[in-house]
């Protein structure tokens, strides 16, 4: 795919940008708007808002159909995102400091939870908002429920009482699964679901574009955690999962797999570590990197990515199936 | 109004709690419950909610049918105190440690957004939720900015940017209506509102308790800002506006007005101080009590009241009419 193929994706997504403004703006007094704003000055790549807009169009309907789905969809996205930053202490996010960074924790916690009412007003907007809301609401405790787990699969570094109490420290893949389909893979699907509802599509057409969106999620999950590990240069902190010491990653989970006995608790060490040294990250990817991890977690993601495109199958033939296919190449592609 | 009276208003609210448990344990893995139900083990006293079951019952309509209604009236309620209280590192409610203290802040958070995916559940569940949503994101968005102003009121203690470069340094008595009335009268408006909606009830009617709802808010805020700093004994932490450097006190304002010069200066700079000492606190409360503030502040409360209780003049006699009076009456002669 091109980079003026992935140019057409974000211009389609981007569509969604103006309603999201406008919503923001209501209810809103102007000196808190500001404060509003600013995390969609930037845009983001709008990967979940063209997935909607293409779901749409590829099950037969209008295309202006679909953008203010669309909006609620990446409305979801960035909610979690700024609530996610609190939660991780991110300071940085499409290259700027978060709003947490820029405005301060208290402020970004409010202007999250004003997020999630403009949502409720995106949905209010909607004709067939019933199927839109249920989807919504879903995928939102998905996502809740999902960073939980994420946070539980972290081995260090919290002193929530909850956490270290509850902490799974021998994850299974199957654990990691449940963690990335609630947390990634859920709202991947929903914007399947949701696109094919603004086409007002037959229950087998939105069952199979949330599939497509499901598995297209998990194979981008997969692959974001190993350019984490394995990768040379992503644009991100490189090993940012080991720093924050989780064990939720599907490169380290299959490591461990495949190291030796005292390997395997070396490097369940290191991510347990309450501080890991320039050294100690080195040695833990040099770990990971004797090992199939790499290949095995480009496998299994292209496999999901395979399902996620035999899924469109039901589709009728028309430009917009295959730019679905080609959308999901881009998703895994890139880690964003 | 006798102790049984309070008891029998904690009776009636408490109906709406089964509603919410039910609601809670949808969606969420039974690891999750433990650190969702916490927060409702210890019962609050629920005006709101008795306020929406006597408001759908003065108005003419079932008991039975404000039950969930006041379940999502007192969710609001409750989602807005673990926010709260995160916000400002709260650590006892209602005598016991807060949901942040006991499982930790990240899963404090987490536990408040699927409270607020649990209160769209509770809405969807209504017959006539069209209303009640409208009203109920109206409100949400109320006690956001009603938080933003009085996080803008505080004078010193946080290093939010945001909050630094907006600060209220000098408040009107109409800014602090503006923020009380959002943050805190906005959600009684609501419960007499939606009660009367639950009643199907006339426009005129609707208005009436939102009236009656507001009044008793403003009330009852007012009575709540007296009783932190001249009271002497009201199971709080005495003065605590004060420790937390808010200005957006009624009793500081109105005792602002009557100081001289050089005392109004020291209030402020106290107020202002980034450790308030006891014996800061101390003068502090006893340049208010100097002035008149404290009986100011009581004739502004009966005045409010007053209108609350006259707003149900259009209600036909009825022993929930009578009720509703009494309610107000409680929900200002008690802080809590």
């Amino acid at each position: 795919m091109s980079p003026s193929g992935l140019a057409r994706f974000i211009r389609l997504g981007q569509q969604a940008d103006p309603v999201i403004l406008d919503a923001l703006s209501r209810g809103a007094p102007s000196e808190f708007r500001p404060a509003l704003s600013y995390h969609f000055e930037v845009a983001g790549k709008r990967m979940r808002a063209a997935m909607v807009v293409l779901s749409c169009a590829a099950a037969g309907g209008r295309v202006e159909r679909a953008i203010k789905p669309a909006a609620v969809v990446e409305m979801i996205h960035n909610y979690s995102l700024v609530m996610d930053d609190l939660i991780d202490r991110g300071e940085v996010r499409r290259g700027r400091p978060t709003v947490r960074v820029v405005m301060g924790d208290s402020i970004a916690l409010l202007v999250a939870m004003f997020y999630r009412e403009v949502l409720d007003d995106l949905i209010e907007d909607l004709p067939a908002n019933r199927n839109v809301r249920k989807v919504a609401v879903k995928t939102m405790k998905e996502i809740i429920d999902g960073e939980r787990l994420d946070l539980l699969l972290e081995q260090a570094g919290r002193t929530d009482p909850y956490l270290i109490k509850n902490r799974i420290s021998k994850p299974t893949f199957k654990t990691y699964l449940d963690m990335v389909g609630k947390k990634t893979a859920s709202l991947f699907k929903a914007a399947g679901q949701v696109g094919a509802y603004a086409a007002n599509a037959e229950t087998r057409i939105v069952n199979a574009l949330g599939t497509y969106g499901w598995k297209a999620g998990l194979a981008f999950q997969v692959m974001d955690d190993v350019l984490d590990i394995c990768g040379e240069k992503t644009g991100k902190q490189q090993a940012k999962d080991i720093i924050e010491h989780k064990l939720g990653n599907a490169a380290i989970l299959i490591a461990l797999r495949f190291l030796s006995r005292k390997d395997r608790e070396e490097l369940k060490k290191i991510v347990g570590s309450e501080r890991v040294s320039t050294q100690m990250l080195k040695k833990a990817r040099s770990m990971v990197n004797k090992t199939p991890a790499e290949r095995e977690c480009r496998e299994i993601a292209m496999k999901y990515l395979e399902d996620a495109k035999a899924s469109l199958s039901v589709l009728k033939p028309s430009p917009f199936k295959d730019a679905l296919s080609d959308l999901a190449d881009q998703v895994v592609a890139r880690s964003y």
